[in-house]
């Protein structure tokens, strides 16, 4: 079968459940490797104070058995460890508490469409699961895939090219091992200048109340020919990397290799 | 979107997962309602042993808020109860302890062809999961669609028809009403002289170190006409049905109204 | 990918299409070996005279390059012979002249239902549909499978058990060479006794403006284990045969080995 | 059910098929408004010359009926008006002659990977598929999908932004009426000195023997909230336009809203 998953949990609910089917049997995994994408995922210069309470781990509760795949899904819990601070607006079941209700949708999300779309007076209901947190469960997800490609000998590797106005020279040649350092860099910039200089400009926009953008490349090395398939349009595999960056939270924009920079070169 | 479910979890593992994405926003549920279930697949004259040291609850972890659905995936985890006596043999990472392997696959099962798709040597990484436990996710989705349909005016009920060479005589009418009692039948027969006689022929079978088979009907009450589709082969209700039933372990057949009866009628 | 078809079409529209996607490249493949299960479709004692007129062709317009497949989607059009007596009544079109409506739907096929589903007053707009003649494109798309199948050493061959009252007695043991003369038997019954007898029944039922069930049986030699999966429920074989068979016009049961024969049985 | 669509056919093939499954019934649609946007995908300065000898034409051959959608699948043939100088070459079927084979994969498609993966020695095989001239079939569905779109009051309109170095500046705000004239430049710009000076960059490009890059944009106005969903990442808005994007042949990249320009912006 194909490779799917499926997520589950509110922000401050009681967890987040992932589910990943189509995994082969007898793939070796650590909860090493697992936490440590989710400890990735709490990196980063700036990042909300929330990340700082957190230290995610990823329970799995099936499709394991002595630290190889069984080849049924593989479903994780990532427990809210803040949950005792939510229980009455977030228990699942109704409480005697009067629960304050939010009324103003946050800028960028899909708040008012959701409050629009499912007729609910607090925008709770919405922001608790259109919310970046669900990435972790996500980033659960991406960890069984990774160590799937890695025993296929594909490695995948990632760093940020630009933050705001500060973009990165781009490295002629890039390996696995030039990314070695990468988590050292508080916003995981290969350049030690321009690291830096996203830092100040970070610094200088949390003081101004500001958020910023930014571009982020992700490399897969050692990729075989032939994965995704161009005789069908819902099987391309530029379409379905297109729908798996787009649909994460916050992501205005993706290209392939040369992407948007090509357009503007005579090919 | 489409109304869908996902289970994952291993028979003596940590637990079971279920997933069911698709609900509307603001259904109102009770835990009372999704245990209540579990408790009936529980029922029954002759179940296994394990069946008694069991008392399954669901415990939902997202999707829902004081006792309504978001609209978002509503989880749920099945907890394993007796996990304790099994979590050396069902740990999902490596053990100390010496683990002895299952051999013996298990007739009428997908055991044998199960080690034979994986490559396993141990039967128990078949077993564990392509086990009737399964279902017990299963009951807790259903419970969660059996809600939406009673929001929608519509009332599901099953009972047993026949069991071994015991058939029930067929009921002229029924009615949500005729089935008040179904469960105090340790059969769900709704014939007492036919119940006795199944638990009878289930003993024997026992002392004969036998199974049997049995037959039973699943009636919706005030249906709406239209659900699913005949403009295409996977939106047609009656295969959709099919597979839900089909998909069952140890369902052998099925067949809607008069299904097979009708087939020696002059019609 | 795994294989899908998809099919489109009315029963008296300008004709049928099917696509087939999934089937591996470098499949052989004969305009006579879907051209025949198109004839054999047509085949059977008191059939239609409808079945008369047609005499049905696939013509393959994709996914094929000199008899073999391009691992693209397979297209087929099975073109409707009788399309020139419909077009102004079938037309995709406006039409000048006066179309007379359907006001009268028929019992046992979804054409109650469709009105109301889609709020048509023609009934012709559903049963154009939700017609037998969809099946025709199935067979097309089935023909490619058994050639697939073929491939593997898989045989499939079917058989007619029952049709009205008479049952043909069991077979002992079956090949796939005791279905030679099967064709010759027109109602496709191995039995030529039982054969004769469901051609009387059928003659009696037509007299009485009846119309008659059956019961038939497909059998698939030399199958390969490990075909579906235990590990999620939507990949269960016996589940994707059920929904297959179920959603198919009129059939009304279907069950696997033994199936409700079973039920009676002590096992 | 959800809308989808199928496509199958090869460059050079008896024709394309389009199949579209999830539309309403009762949506009003005419043949003018299909083949428009097959004549408008055949617009543009300096396309290939195959673009001149063709005048597309979709045949709808079901789901339609006096020019109103049944809700059953809509098929569309889009016939190859050059099929009798390949028939040889692409019979479905073998032929008498040798047929000489390419073995020239192009750079920038998927003819290398193509092969690879299906094992193929001619690459005549993928390069059929694996062709700009798929995009025909999905103009044709896309077609469909703009009526039922213009039945909600959304009206999308699309313009080209940028080829080889020459980009048009931003336009304040547009209006569907803005593109009345869209069609009318060479190059489907609204800006007629970009629109000029894009034409020069590609004949100097073509005297060159190279092929240039380019941006595009595509609006929707009058679009409703609510499309997609938060709730499941497969269900986002964002990464469904994603996919629908980046699965057409030569997309390299794709942005929502300011994209990548706003990762450079304090926001």
């Amino acid at each position: 079968m194909a490779l799917r998953f499926t997520t589950a949990g509110e922000s401050h609910g009681p967890g987040l459940t992932a589910v990943v089917e189509g995994l082969p049997a007898g793939l070796s995994l650590t909860p090493e490797e697992i936490d440590r994408d989710l400890a990735r995922r709490q990196l980063g210069h700036g990042r909300g104070g929330r990340m700082k309470i957190e230290k995610d781990r990823a329970e799995v509760t099936a499709g394991l058995r002595h630290g190889r795949t069984l080849g049924s899904p593989v479903a994780m819990q990532v427990v809210n460890l803040d949950f005792a601070n939510w229980e009455e607006r977030m228990s699942p079941w109704p409480v005697e508490a009067e629960i304050e209700e939010v009324h103003l949708p946050r800028p960028g999300h899909a708040d008012l469409a959701g409050v629009q779309k499912f007729g609910f007076t607090d925008v709770r209901n919405v922001l608790e699961r259109a919310s970046a947190r669900e990435t972790a469960a996500r980033v659960a997800c991406g960890a069984l895939a990774r160590a799937y490609l890695r025993a296929l000998g594909v490695e995948v590797r990632s760093h940020v090219l630009q933050i705001g106005t500060v973009r990165t020279t781009e490295r002629e040649s890039l390996s696995p091992e030039s990314f070695e350092g990468v988590d050292d860099s508080p916003v995981r910039c290969l350049d030690p200048e321009a690291s830096a200089a996203m830092v100040d400009e970070i610094d200088n926009a949390r003081r101004a109340n500001e958020s910023l953008g930014g571009v982020f490349e992700v490399i897969a090395f050692g990729c075989v020919p032939g994965l995704g398939s161009y005789v069908s349009w819902d099987e391309r595999l530029d379409g379905r990397l297109g729908q798996a960056i787009m649909s994460i939270q916050a992501m205005k924009g993706v290209s392939i290799g040369d992407g948007f920079a090509v357009a503007g070169k005579v090919g």
